[in-house]
């Protein structure tokens, strides 16, 4: 490895490097001064880009290690046994994990029984937003319960905007609307670079299953 | 919540979903079946947006439901002790975890010391690249080291290419080196729509910790 050690003989480059790193901090340190408020964030993760369930599920871990109970309804998917399903599941104390039942909507092509599906699956996640001991509620997926209309958007944000003050919420899903866009704190839109899938690889356990 | 309840009185509206979601079935079956080799993957998470890490220990908890080993290194982060780092220290068994020392570079500004830090975090990510009882590997915060050119990125090239065929491998951190992105099989840019930060509210235990 050594022959491919980077070395710093140049004083400039320390120099250089010292002195970006000190107006980074400056700059870090007057913006953590101006934010100093705590509240319960919703957090929203959209876009056609691979990350944004998993990025619910790392805030779900994040959370627990602090010692949180965390709610989990996952819609649309449910078909296909996931990683993430077996592992929470370990945690029936911490982790209240519900699951909307039997596939993808474009595999059953019966919009009203999507719709009876997804609005039970919503009177859970209510639920979730009423009760103050959970620190973190993940809507895996909500966002296309909403595109397709098979949820009520203003019965959604008018749950969310309810619920316990610390709550945090993390919703995910491609195609978030724009009224959810509006109340929440933080909104990601992750893009696609490049896919596996689009090079002929099927979707692997342990990154998208 | 029943007056609130969406109703498909349309048949047309039902008829239009039910032909909609069929063309949908019948794409995302070509694209399945186009897609049908196995093989470990590379899968970068980058850009400005929220969600990198907590995407990579996402895949982390997945993998581990699949039964999987998993390796991770937090490369630049280490001074503030983290919900995932204290979650999934409660698997010695399961996951290898190895958290770089002491801060962030901008609290450092000490070029020298980094350097010998990340290239000695390196050295155990190294270790894990070459072990087959890893199913994912997760290099977390990476693309820093990188862009500060604490690690040399070929040296980085050679080891990923050389790993256990089936191993997965996630790569956190903004600004990620174009060689990288060339050699990955998923790439996603996180962009910022917007962030609680920027509205007064300090990072969350539980979201961004």
């Amino acid at each position: 490895m050594k022959d491919k050690t980077v070395t710093t003989d140049t004083p400039d480059l320390d120099e250089r490097h010292r002195r970006r790193m000190q107006r980074k901090k400056e700059l870090i340190d007057a913006k953590i001064a101006a934010a100093q408020r705590d509240c319960g964030v919703i957090v929203v993760t959209t876009g056609n880009g691979k990350g944004k369930s998993s990025s619910g599920f790392g805030m779900v871990a994040r959370a627990l290690g602090h010692g949180m109970k965390v709610g989990v309804v996952q819609f649309i998917k449910g078909a296909v046994p996931t990683g993430e399903e077996s592992f929470f599941r370990r945690f029936p104390d911490e982790v209240r994990l519900h699951v909307m039942g039997e596939g993808y909507t474009w595999d059953t092509q019966d919009r009203e029984r999507d719709m009876q599906r997804a609005q039970a699956a919503w009177a859970v996640a209510r639920e979730m937003l009423s009760d103050p001991s959970l620190g973190l509620v993940l809507l895996d997926e909500l966002n296309i319960a909403l595109k397709y209309r098979l949820i009520d958007v203003q019965q959604v944000i008018d749950d969310l905007l309810s619920r316990p003050e610390m709550q945090h919420v993390v919703i995910t899903g491609r195609a978030a609307p724009p009224e959810l866009i509006e109340i929440a704190h933080t909104v990601t839109e992750m893009g696609v670079v490049k896919h596996a899938f689009a090079q002929g690889i099927r979707a692997q356990p342990g990154v998208e299953l």
